[in-house]
């Protein structure tokens, strides 16, 4: 373990890789490494990179990951699938991206899928994250597929949050829009080489002008020519240096919070499953549940208290 | 409170509107409410509808609704959106339904939108779904709006699933169908009258023919011009024949556990938050990570040992 550790601080890429996969699987050796990389964690810039599905996003962080690479950064992308059952397996458009930085060894690509749980999937990706930044990457993509809870989660990760939209949208797509319009520090209009992309970019300065003190942006890209993609660049480092101060005093300590709520929410959950699934008391309940003697939430209440037992009781 | 109640068991449609509020906002009401109407249920036949933007499951679960209507099945439909913040508002599609049914006291239509809470609309929405029943809805079809979670949670609620596509999705969205196979009973590739259809059932039907036993089926409708939605609802009804037995044996008991393990996770996990968030050792804790003296594994293990307190420990 040691040597995956300092392979991992030496930055080795195949010494990474090992230490995602076992984050990924919370094998045994998972703990004591992330207990031994954890304290050269820190240092890293992490975007957030979402939107809708089929607006590009992953050609877009390709790209931008060739520009930064051109600055003298080592990039890393961390893309999370929580939509996909497929496990280890490249993500669409993983490939791709693969070739194109094949040859960089400052570029390192990794693909995390969900195992049916969303909230391991996150904190699996937080530790990957934490596994990249002690690496040496200094900046850290973090791609969601997806629409719903993955991309409000990589709010709690992110320094900085871009959403990618594109020309003519569906209208049920424009509506998912609604619950990206909060978490954005930047919205990037992807494929502005197509027909529509001032209109987009219109209507969301509209809506951005309505809001007082908003210090979010648009701006039109396109991956496909390269249109706009140093601009991004350059508008992801001056939110960095206006964040930095903020950022480290305040939003971190609001991120670690949360993580160790969630954390803790995980533990019970898992300690919650395996106590009720093959307990008969818990059965006893389900059976009379199903028929109809015992409704859900009282069940509920009762499996609660068995759980947490008396001292608990006493306490809340 | 009884007022609410009877009105739903009466099939009110203000009660009805009353209750669902009520348990949206888990209001002090909302407890004994479900505990009065939950005896009363069991009998409706739910139907989810999933499926990636944009593939217009709205119109579809709306021409849908027509059919079973001239069958004479009082119907209900539900939208969960978990993607959008917007509460009790109408989500999009919906306000074209309501117009299209509005004359229609055999249909009830509802959209239940996300707090930034996923779990907790998950359990709003299997609630709702019992307030239908009750009130003698004997079809219910619950849309899910948006990729991830909530698509495998429908699963959790439905007897049956219908996953939604179209011809000429893009190679992302194909990418998000994995996610899907899993979860389809009959895939409905809607806007069938656009070119391309032929070739997604063609797609399906080769992984269907793949899988040994699967009784998962694949048919074109078009919700626009109306085509193969008799056709869907016969195919329903098959499912439904076919599943009765089984059904209320075996998959009911396991939807039940299912959603009291979510349930108790649920309730550990406000318990934990609301002990944890204005805790001066919580601070501390959360103090000492961010400093890297103390990594996030380890503080949450210290934290869930206080929280379940030394009798859980002992037991564990």
């Amino acid at each position: 373990l040691n040597a995956i550790a300092s392979g991992v601080l030496k930055g080795e890429r195949v010494s990474i890789s090992k230490a995602i996969t076992s984050i990924e699987n919370r094998d045994e050796n998972s703990r004591l490494l992330m207990s031994e990389l954890f304290p050269h964690t820190g240092k890293a810039y992490v975007v957030g990179i979402t939107g809708p599905p089929g607006t590009g996003k992953s050609s877009l962080v390709s790209e931008l990951a060739k520009v930064y690479r051109s600055r003298g950064h080592k990039v890393a992308i961390l893309a999370v699938d929580p939509s996909s059952p497929i496990s280890g397996g490249a993500i669409l458009g993983d490939r791709v991206r693969m070739l194109d930085h094949s040859l960089d060894s400052g570029v390192y690509i990794r693909s995390m899928a969900s195992r049916g749980d969303e909230g391991g999937l996150s904190r699996a990706a937080r530790n990957a994250i934490r596994v990249l930044d002690a690496a040496g990457f200094d900046l850290i993509l973090v791609e969601t597929v997806g629409i719903g809870q993955a991309e409000v989660e990589i709010v709690s990760v992110a320094a900085l949050v871009i959403v990618v939209l594109m020309p003519e949208l569906g209208d049920e797509i424009q509506a998912v829009k609604a619950g990206l319009m909060e978490i954005a520090d930047i919205f990037a209009v992807n494929k502005s080489d197509l027909p529509g992309a001032d209109k987009v970019i219109y209507n969301l300065h509209s809506i951005l002008s309505s809001r007082d003190g908003s210090s979010q942006t648009a701006l039109k890209v396109s991956a496909k020519t390269g249109m706009g993609i140093d601009e991004l660049a350059n508008k992801i480092d001056e939110f960095r240096k206006l964040q930095i101060e903020d950022y480290m005093n305040q939003k971190r300590m609001k991120h670690l919070a949360d993580e160790l709520v969630r954390n803790v929410a995980l533990n019970l959950y898992e300690t919650a499953e395996s106590k009720m699934r093959n307990n008969p008391e818990f059965k006893r309940i389900v059976a009379k549940v199903a028929e109809r003697k015992l409704d859900p939430e009282s069940a509920t209440d009762l499996l609660v208290e068995r759980l947490l037992g008396q001292s608990s009781k006493a306490k809340s």
